[in-house]
């Protein structure tokens, strides 16, 4: 059965999540969802990606409780507003009535402000930056849909307690960068937005936003970084002793990252009507090597297979061959490319002979042969084609889907399109609200490295307009 | 302030898991725990060598939910008699009263095997292999003790779906072989022990248990190995189709390794007065470099400092630089003796000239001098006789805490002695529970692999002795 990507995406998606052993939706429990082997080691491959870099850049790895006293999460007022509705509560254990009801995170500030209370004790302590990988848990009433929203989602969170707000600053913009890298890493496109003060994480300061786009049109948020100042350091009384022994609040900053969605990113960017594409730095596999039998061959094929798979894994390179005599070749190649394996090596009397090895990029099928010598160099250099050319690909297509809009009628026309949008703004939140009334999309943000001036008057009130809005449809 | 491990065990390990950053046992829920930095580098680290393990030999990496529907958890009768007093509910999601309770997993069989129905069809997919590393759930009425006991802990638990029981038998062997790897990479000394019924897993037709001493007496389970015959597959409805277009039950197996005993056994064993020591296999840090600063020399100690760090890096050796000013050598060596960093390395104006390296090993402080060319060559072997030397000191302990007790007198005395004590027993279960009755040690079980025959009456009842049972103090 033939997919069409392009003509239903959501059909193509949900197929290719189940054939490529990405997750099964099928748990019995509504919007929690299992990871299978392939796309669990896809998950784990970004996840190290993203905490390496955090290590490099001073974040400790820990791991905090799932579950937080209610006491605890009261304390910043905002926080509780945004997050009391859509948090799963622990009542009992056994038959027993817990005294003091226990939540299940739906972030890990009021998780780990009690603690950072005691590790702070004197400015020699700052700046304390910390990160886990860990899922969290939000009774979200909007439709779920696996990998983009889930009532338990994998992600990796970071938080960062400092001296004062400039420090904090400086670790918003470091925390941007390390995203930036990550996403450079897979390939993916990305706006990176101011959030509107309507729209920011619930206790923050300001929210910044990593937005992608989606091929149903609906912008994927694959990523956030959040400046709290000192809010959170004022309702957990995170205070530090200066050179001069004066007691001081501390700012912090946090960021998360949702693994699923950067996976649905992956997918949703690089796969094409055979299934997924894999960046090579996330592939579980990077080269699959087949062996096409032949009446004679068969031993001489399959040790040369082997052969094949001794140099690359030499070379560091991630292989396996299939040698699963229950499949053709023809099935197999079907199989690996939903897989999105980078590239596959064929490997049949003629190589065996020739002491070469078919190379077949699984991105644009183009066919190349390479002696066993150069194979290891010639692997490198298609791998590092394939990521430019989905790279290019990822940033071409969301240069295509973001278009300016000079007046409503054009952003409802563009919004219809399911294009990305750009309109000037004045700022005010009621244009902003208007905007969501009139039009299938809403204000997704500001760009927050600069980028074009406003250059108009206020697409809805026609007062002056101070920022370029990136409007779009959301999920 | 010294510590004496020998003479205070529990006063020494509340330390070192704090000083060390291993886990903080502050967090306001009673039972939960907190993984600092340098704790969770290290179970990150044992995690990933069990998952490479258990990928090699064909088990795929997954993650499932947290929560279990209640009606899923109630399907197998013997496992909700073992677990149903310990399970935490979950009854609300913001104010909304769920129509069906959900229950946070206290090991995840009946999360499991609904999907493993869908994924089962025919022989062609057995065995089916997976392993999840995840926290699991329990709400443990026994004091909760950090790393030993949790009430949320850090596992590796292993699922496998077999043609038939002997099948899953084989898969029982390899599961102990797996983790007898693991243990043998941390130089951990262990008993293998069949449990007796009276103590097997909830729904298991029989449990194998890899016991180890602790300083206290209490002996520590780091894994456990079930063989589950049909009982889960009956429940769950686990059948395929064979050869022979026949419907056939499986037959399943699992196993289970808490990461945070590991830790502790690690801890516990390797452990002296001034901290940790850690088997270099999972030290995240294998080579701490200090320099030592002589007036005059500061710039080029320091930069030889990072000269040596190279060298060691380029050999795949995990080593840093502590080049912190604010502290003294002697402050850097206390520190990194606690964090049991397997080697310290000084250099200082004579080592600058000389260019060597002076390496001091953290299990027994044995100073030598190794040139920079060969400095590669003799750390690795520095680390593997420090590895050899920890592993031997254990099975030595482990040697020597082993005794036999002839009679209920002579086992009284050995169990106030804090020993691990051999009887002979009948394998009558009545026997068993007189002897937890009558000493402050429990029937732990049988040598899994053999050993000793039992030679003579039970140590009871006088019958026949058909077993050989351990008996120890348990926490």
């Amino acid at each position: 059965m033939m997919m069409r990507k392009d003509e239903d995406f959501t059909g193509w998606f949900d197929r290719v999540i189940l054939e490529a052993q990405i997750v099964d939706d099928r748990y019995p429990v509504k919007g929690f969802t299992v990871y299978m082997g392939w796309g669990y080691r896809i998950a784990r491959a970004i996840a190290r990606i993203l905490e390496e870099r955090l290590e490099e850049e001073g974040h400790q790895p820990v791991q905090f409780p799932v579950v937080i006293p209610e006491d605890a999460f009261m304390r910043e007022a905002e926080h509780i507003e945004g997050f009391a509705a859509s948090v799963f509560w622990i009542t009992h254990a056994g038959d027993t009535r817990l005294d003091r009801r226990l939540l299940l995170r739906p972030t890990s500030e009021t998780a780990i402000y009690p603690l950072f209370k005691l590790w702070i004790r004197s400015h020699a302590d700052l700046p304390l930056r910390i990160h886990q990988t860990c899922n969290v848990y939000r009774y979200e009433t909007k439709a779920t849909r696996p990998l983009y929203r889930g009532r338990e989602f994998l992600w990796n969170e970071a938080h960062t307690a400092h001296r004062d707000y400039e420090d904090a600053e400086r670790q918003v913009r470091k925390g941007v960068e390390i995203y930036r890298y990550v996403y450079d890493r897979l390939g993916l496109s990305y706006l990176i937005l101011r959030r509107p003060d309507f729209d920011k994480f619930a206790g923050a300061d300001y929210s910044v936003a990593f937005d992608t786009w989606n091929p149903d049109g609906k912008v994927n948020q694959i990523g956030t970084v959040h400046q709290l100042g000192e809010n959170f350091a004022k309702a957990f009384e995170l205070e530090y002793e200066d050179e001069y022994g004066r007691r001081r609040l501390a700012s912090t900053t946090c960021y998360g990252m949702g693994i699923g969605r950067v996976i649905a990113a992956v997918i949703a960017h690089h796969g094409d009507d055979h299934g997924l594409v894999l960046p090579p730095a996330v592939a579980p596999i990077q080269v699959i090597i087949i062996p096409i039998p032949f009446k004679g061959y068969e031993e001489s094929v399959k040790r040369y297979a082997r052969e094949v798979e001794a140099a690359l894994k030499e070379g560091g390179i991630r292989v396996a061959v299939d040698d699963d005599d229950r499949l053709r070749p023809g099935e197999k190649y079907y199989k690996w490319e939903m897989y999105g394996v980078p590239l596959r090596a064929e490997v049949g009397p003629s190589e065996v002979n020739e002491r070469t090895v078919t190379l077949v990029r699984r991105d644009t099928f183009e066919r190349s042969k390479a002696t066993l010598e150069e194979l290891k160099e010639r692997v490198e250099d298609l791998l590092e084609r394939l990521y430019q050319n989905l790279k290019d690909r990822s940033w071409n297509r969301l240069e295509k889907e973001v278009v300016w809009a000079e007046n409503l009628d054009e952003l409802k026309a563009q919004i219809e399109e399911r294009r990305i949008v750009k309109v000037n703004w004045c700022g005010d939140p009621h244009c902003a609200f208007r905007i969501k009334d009139e039009v299938a999309g809403e204000v997704r943000g500001t760009p927050w490295d600069g980028g074009e001036e406003a250059k108009g008057p206020c697409i809805i009130c026609g007062g002056e307009a101070r920022y370029v809005a990136i409007v779009a449809r959301t999920f």
